[in-house]
């Protein structure tokens, strides 16, 4: 089951019965906006605080969940869930309803690749059959946590992203489906040094780098073993950085290579600078965008790699720079119809 | 494996190979102070914030058990480690250098119980042969990061709890030792609307008394099944609520109870009112005297529940609750000498 340094490769795959995603009114105007389950369309959700209008996406996204997965809530025996926020309130205040024994996780915007790694290593060991994966992150209560308050309309650099509004969730199962978590591979702490928190592809880029060659080491093989590598949300600026820095490796990744921060908006109309990001951006593309193109046979095997950028306004503020993290985690369709 | 709703019985044993504890200078000072492995007497570590000094705790907390273990350090596959502040900066910045993948986890105090049972399932399902749960906690941090700051010289009142300047790790295996994680249960988010930061025991005790009893069902036992049941940093005022709300099932734990928070200090003479608090009490307090008195067979089995109090500034001052969460961990003695 070991593979290599940081690798695992399931002896037995652990399976996506189903997922659900809920966005914001801005990502459901993007390239992908037909796509998700749910759009809310008032940013607050009807609450009186940003905080909780993000546990209210994480709500939605678990109440969509219970209705389109087969399983009853009763069967999910954990919840393996996090957001950016200090001490994981979105998510705290957002799963408490459910009386689901919960794992907190925090891997910054990486955190939904964590989230499948945990849950998918969980369910192979016995220890549940059915589990849930999911993270949020909402620009407002992102702005207020990282940045600067709405109201101060400050200005946004180009290598800047746009924290995406949204939750994915994810029922993973040890039951038969099409679509499966076959491997994982585990990101450690990647820094060089960079302290631009307006630049985070910069952060992360060295991150993705390290985790993909990892991957490629552990399992011996190389990009083309993938129909598609998507990152988290390294966006135009960290997508660069990153094809160089493999290319400097003699891979060359950039003709199967996306980033969730690329495809769900249109930077250029939408004027998100760089990109997507936050916790949500990954675990909505994949859960919306990624899901559909493995199910529907485009993509036989992806490597799906979250990238997060742990930054902090305290150790931001003390001068320290803004080490990277990455979870990889490889999705394949296993059904013989695909194609 | 799976019992019950919430808690799982290992098919095979995970093993505890060593553990290792660094504390401050008040806690070395309390009724376990000879038991740790490191006293720093520099509350600073030598650092230029406290934010850096708690990583230092983790790096050395991680350098000792390094030193104690007979594993290298590239047979840990995993670090399972978090700590309390906003985006686990101290340990992001203190795992850094070692290279070792991370998942990182937040359960406010009750961390170190989350990492101890997501080590043990990982090492179970063969993803892992070694791996690294830690904790880490430091009491001006904690205040800076929940609090006053320490300039302001707040009075405390008697149902407050001091942070414990510490950090526990330890090293969870497959090859047999004479003491082992034997079961685990997972807690959920239990809220029962107190909103006092400052009676945290209150916040808590329904999440322990729950999650023992959750513990209860599932295994179908009840208290004596244990020669000691003892919570995270529930303190004086908590003790004796857990007391009452088991009680009122029809469970009598005082005569096998007790507390890490009550036990780390000498509330009396240490100032420290209702006990010691914070993701390194319970973790430093497990280490060093809990793994001492199983391995020393006065205890043969044990019920360890780290408890946390899921609180954050953003969310007390918009009123919200402080829910509690709680994770247990079954811990045995299996060699035959011990009595």
């Amino acid at each position: 089951m070991q593979k290599g340094k940081q690798s695992v490769l399931f002896d037995k795959p652990i399976f996506i019965e189903t997922v659900s995603s809920v966005v914001g009114k801005k990502e459901s105007e993007g390239p992908l906006g037909e796509l998700f389950d749910v759009v809310v369309e008032d940013e607050m959700s009807g609450k009186e605080n940003w905080e909780k209008a993000e546990s209210a996406l994480l709500e939605q996204a678990v109440d969509k969940l219970l209705v389109k997965t087969r399983y009853k809530k009763e069967d999910f025996r954990y919840m393996f869930a996090g957001d950016l926020l200090g001490q994981l309130i979105a998510t705290s205040f957002g799963v408490r309803r459910y009386e689901i024994p919960v794992f907190g996780l925090y891997g910054a915007c990486s955190t939904f690749g964590e989230a499948l790694a945990l849950g998918a290593i969980t369910v192979s060991s016995g220890a549940a059959n059915q589990v849930i994966a999911a993270a949020s992150s909402h620009f407002a209560s992102a702005e207020k946590q990282f940045r600067f308050p709405l109201e101060y309309g400050n200005q946004r650099p180009p290598a800047s992203t746009w924290t995406v509004t949204g939750c994915g969730a994810a029922a993973l199962t040890n039951e038969t489906q099409p679509v499966a978590i076959t491997g994982i591979t585990t990101g450690k702490i990647i820094d060089y040094g960079v302290k631009d928190s307006m630049n985070m592809g910069a952060c992360m880029a060295p991150a993705a780098a390290d985790l993909i060659l990892a991957n490629f080491e552990d399992l011996g093989v190389d990009e083309k073993y993938y129909d598609c590598i998507i990152t988290g949300d390294l966006g135009i600026v960290g997508r660069k950085i990153l094809i160089d820095l493999l290319h400097e490796k003699g891979h060359d990744i950039s003709g199967r290579y996306t980033d969730c921060g690329i495809e769900i908006f249109d930077a250029a109309s939408q004027n998100t600078q760089a990109g997507g990001s936050g916790c949500g951006c990954s675990a909505v593309t994949f859960c919306a965008y990624i899901m559909k193109n493995i199910t529907g046979g485009k993509w036989k095997r992806v490597l799906f790699v979250p990238t997060g950028a742990l930054l902090s306004t305290v150790s931001y503020n003390e001068g320290e720079s803004v080490p990277g993290i990455a979870h990889g985690v490889i999705v394949e369709n296993l059904s013989s119809q695909s194609n």
